[in-house]
Parts: structure tokens; C-alpha cells; sequence
């Protein structure tokens, strides 16, 4: 990420220097954590049509069934944010809205044009989402931290597109190289989606503030983040 | 159906007077139960595919969560198909591969071109298919007669497609017709598909006939199956 992203991101997050002390169980706190949840429901529903379209393309019947039964598990996720937002006497399609042209604006500007660009773009885009997710769980309460690395844990496609790329990429060098753009690209984008979200959820970009203490602190988290995703691309064979 | 149609199955599954009796364990009954699981299975992965794609195409975020949870139903389906195989010693890919041809050739003839049609096609697809793996099923021991049973379970797919279809026909009565005769279709082309099938798979061709006793047997199935299908389309509000 560059010194331009990265302020790019946190001036979306608002430039505030003292945010007010706010506990869980406040408004701003409770409004901050049904956007998460509801960031995360759609990401979940987003992640599943992905895999399932995924499917459809999967060189072999063992891939297909491999990426469907991955695609089930984001719907099983999805459900444990949709009772929890029922809980909280918010229906999911409604939360859900807000983050829905976000996320497809992402999608759409990264179709991938290939099976082993979609492999990478659910690897990496996955994996810098978890990251950013774990990061703002630190600063929940015990409960939804705890739900919120439930529907985070991996479903099986981290392995499997590690093997499928590193393989395709160890006797392919040009290959190689135009994925590790891909996998680039693949970041800007998801930086450029993020800041949407954050500047135009209030509660959200609260959260984000109080969590990180301040500027400096948001800047240490996207180094972080930045960090991970290096080791990721290292992991696919990529970088 | 038409009694064109049920000749044309009856030959399908071949003209044999005395089937010899084959108990459970036999290898000819092995082996058709293998066969008829993996049919079941590649239908799971086919409904898992096309309820992904009308998720898709919903015109409600709420029908879009809906279609999708249905579509990971349908994958716990097939994990319990998968597994079932495994333990007969079969890898579900290697025994799914001769069904994927008649089952896609299926689904390519009958494409829907709107969002009714793809619920109707599900909704008729799923249910006619169902009763079919419901009479074998008699003929099956108890232990796989069970697991047929439970993956024939509604994923609840049928009370929104009753709920969506009749509303919208209530009120047009040209849509009802385009409808109705696309389920007539539907029928058509499941038939001459299973027809396929049946030919083809020698092993599940001698489970259905020493099922049903004889020819005449296998036309009063094809009469239940297609009393059960009128039935079906008059809760959608058509027929």
C-alpha cells in the first residue's frame, strides 16, 4: 500500500483528534457494531456467489464439489450474523444495504478473467478482509468478538487455492508475473472500497477511530495489513 | 405424460419377463445403489448450482439470502451422499462422471428466461425427481432407504416458489398460461433425460424393474408420478 493509500484511508475515516469515550452498550457503539455485522453478512453472501460461481468453472468435478461445499459454508456464516442482527431487532436485508454497491463495485472492477484470477482474488481478498475483521474485533465486547471470529475461520478454499496457484505458477514465470499484478491490483481496489464504506458509515469509522486510539494508530494497523498480505502473496508462490 | 412417453421409458429400462431376484449384497445390487446415489448426488450439486444462479437474479436481497441458504442445504445434501459413497469404497466424483451429461443436458434444454421460470423449473424438477428417489427407495434396505430419504428432504425451497408463483399469477392470467406450459415442458425433457439414464445404467435399469415387478408395474409408478406432478402444479396455481 502506498503513503497515498494509506491517508486516503484515514482521512475517509475522518480526521478527529479526540473521539469521545464511548462504552459498549452506548448508541454509537451498538450502531458501530450492526454495520460490522451487517459489512460482514454481506460479505459472506458476496463470498458465497463468488465461490458458487467459482464452481461452475472448475476445471474437474473434485473442484467443482470442493469450491460449492466452501460456498455452503459462507452461507452458514451468514446465518449466525442473521440471527445475531435478529437479536438485535435488525433484519438482515436491511443492515445488509448500505455495504451492497461497495462490495459490488469491488467485484465488478475485479472480475476476474480466469479460474486461477478467481483462486487469487477469493485468497487475497478473503485474507486481507479477516485481518481487517480480527483487527476490530479486538475492540469488542467478549460476545460479538467471539461470533465475529466464528464467521471468520477459514472454509477450506486457503488451502486449496495455495496448492492450485503455487502448482500452476512453479514451471510458469510469465504466469507467475501476471498474477503477482493481479494480486496487487487486487489490494488497491479492496483500499479504494474500504474507504467508501468508512467515510460514509459514521458508527463504523467511530469504531475504527476509538479502537485504533488515533491517525498513528490507523497507520500502524494498515502497515499490518499491508505486512499480511506480502507473507500472503509469498504463500501463493506470488510477490 | 402421454402413453408415448411411458412406452418410450418402459423400453428404456428394457423388455425382460423374469427379472432373477437379487438380494441386498448382491453385486448387481451394489452396484446399482451405487449408481443411484450418485445420481442423487450430481442433482445436489446441480440444484446447489442452479439455486446459486437464481440467487443471483433475485429481485430482493431477502430472495437472494433465501435462494442462497437453500443452495448450501443442498450441499449438506451431497456431503452426506459423498460420505456414504466414500464408505462403499467409491470416490463420489469418479461415480457422479456418467450422470453429469443427461443431468446438464437437462438443464441446457430448459434454461429459464425469467425469475417465475426458474422457480417453477426448480419447483416441478425437485418434486418429480423426489418422487422417483421415493418409490426406489422402497425397494432399497433400510439403512440406505434412510439416507435417501433424509437428502430428499426440502431445503424449503418449495413453500417460496407456491408463495411467489401463485401471487404472481393471481392477478395475470397470460403469465399462468406461459407457465403452465412450461411445466408441461419441464416434464417432457425429465422424462426423456431419465429415459436416457435408465438405458445407459444397466445395474440401476435392474433395480427399477425388479422393483416395480414388471412392465405394468413401472407404468403405474409412471402414473403416480405424473398424478403427483398435476398435483403439484395446481399449489403453484397452475395446470
Amino acid at each position: 500500500m502506498t503513503e497515498a493509500d494509506q491517508s486516503a484511508v484515514a482521512s475517509g475515516v475522518r480526521d478527529t483528534e479526540a473521539p469521545e469515550e464511548e462504552e459498549a452498550g452506548s448508541a454509537g457503539y451498538e450502531e458501530g457494531v450492526t454495520d460490522l455485522l451487517a459489512a460482514l453478512a454481506y460479505g459472506e453472501l458476496s463470498a458465497f456467489d463468488r465461490l458458487a460461481e467459482d464452481s461452475r468453472e472448475a476445471p474437474t468435478l473434485t473442484g467443482r464439489a470442493a469450491l460449492a461445499s466452501m460456498a455452503a459454508a459462507e452461507m452458514g456464516h451468514f446465518r449466525l450474523l442473521q440471527d445475531k442482527l435478529s437479536e438485535r431487532g435488525v433484519a438482515v436485508e436491511d443492515a445488509m444495504r448500505p455495504f451492497a454497491a461497495p462490495f459490488d463495485a469491488f467485484n465488478a472492477s475485479t472480475a476476474p478473467h480466469s479460474w486461477l484470477e478467481s483462486l487469487v482474488k477469493a485468497y487475497v481478498g478473503d485474507g486481507l478482509a479477516a485481518d481487517f475483521y480480527r483487527e476490530v474485533a479486538n475492540w469488542l465486547d467478549p460476545e460479538t468478538r467471539e461470533l465475529v471470529l466464528t464467521v471468520l475461520s477459514d472454509t477450506g478454499h486457503s488451502a486449496f487455492a495455495e496448492r492450485e496457484v503455487s502448482a500452476a505458477c512453479a514451471e510458469d514465470d510469465s504466469l507467475r508475473d501476471r498474477l503477482t499484478l493481479w494480486g496487487r491490483r487486487l489490494l488497491g481496489e479492496a483500499v479504494t472500497q474500504a474507504q467508501w464504506v468508512v467515510a460514509e458509515r459514521d458508527a463504523l469509522s467511530e469504531l475504527i477511530i476509538r479502537g485504533s486510539g488515533d491517525l498513528a494508530g490507523i497507520g500502524s494497523l494498515l502497515r499490518r495489513l499491508q505486512n499480511n498480505q506480502n507473507k500472503r502473496m509469498s504463500r501463493l508462490g506470488l510477490g
